[in-house]
């Protein structure tokens, strides 16, 4: 299996309007593959301007909020391709699509870097921060998962949020909570 | 709580030599706090030479290595203080001792940013380097917790290294499952 990043991705509709998702690239190689379900916002954007920004933001909330309706973000242009790139990232990449695999239900569209710099020092790691990625992911699968899994990933979840979340890692974990917990019908304090 | 970042840290003995451990650093405001449980090299290195250095490694065997015994990473010079950094890292930061807060548990060395700087761009978040970062920590515990506890968080994590791992990630990942594996006296394979 390849390794997969966990981006906050960029297109631009056919009338230049941002859309502003997160994706898992897959790396193969040089490559980047950016495989979205169908439908997809993201699948119009790239077949009418095939190029795709990915961002990783330092702030959580932006993952966090991704999943629950926080899609206002500040973006800057990109610097070698039609797009935009989150204003507050790590770092970004810019990436040309060079083939598209069809597929009915999953296309592939294969990237190449054309431009990557960094913006910040990425100093480490917060398990915080992978925390609420995790419950982000995990919020987007509600549907399919018994409510006593979704309880129990969550209260492990929560133990690297008590220990190392900021504030703002805080709001982010907080926002998904009561995702969670208004989906199972339940109080957000009753999942601590 | 503050944010907490996983970091490798490094310092210079008396001697010159260098010592090279995973550290939770502590982000206070501006500041950034090292607090060693004693004994610690790293008490001793900074006591006689009030320098730090912090960095993110792109290859998580570090991390994973570091817990199994495995210390032998490239390094660099330090451009603002007398240490050495991970060569291969996502960026860096270099502290100057400002306070010490003595205490006859955990010290804490209280730091200043003298410098930062990127060293490549951090584009994306990955699961499976974080959930390698969680068991790393998850094998220094392994004398404090139940077997099943340990059994079940590392099955757990290994749903990301099966979807999001690269080959790197995944080699780390057997280092640990190797120690976890032995501690609890059972072979590697039975752990997934």
């Amino acid at each position: 299996m390849p390794l997969i990043l966990e981006t906050i991705v960029t297109t631009l509709s056919p009338e230049g309007a941002l859309h502003l998702v997160p994706f898992g690239l897959i790396r193969e190689g040089e490559d980047t593959i950016l495989a979205p379900f169908r439908p997809s916002p993201t699948i119009l954007n790239l077949d009418a301007n095939p190029f795709f920004c990915a961002s990783s933001p330092r702030d959580v909330r932006v993952i966090a909020g991704a999943v629950t309706g926080r899609r206002d973000w500040p973006v800057v242009a990109c610097d070698k391709i039609p797009g935009r790139r989150l204003a507050d990232s790590f770092g970004h990449a810019e990436f040309a699509v060079e083939a598209v695999e069809a597929d009915e239900t999953r296309p592939r569209y294969r990237g190449r870097t054309v431009h990557a710099a960094a913006h910040a020092p990425f100093i480490g790691y917060n398990r915080a921060q992978a925390a609420v990625l995790e419950a982000a992911i995990l919020s987007t699968r509600l549907h399919m998962l018994p409510a006593d899994k979704v309880l129990a990933e969550m209260r492990y979840l929560a133990i690297a949020i008590s220990k190392t979340a900021g504030s703002r890692e805080r709001e982010a974990w907080g926002w998904i909570e009561d995702k969670v917990a208004a989906a199972l019908n339940r109080d957000a304090r009753s999942l601590a």
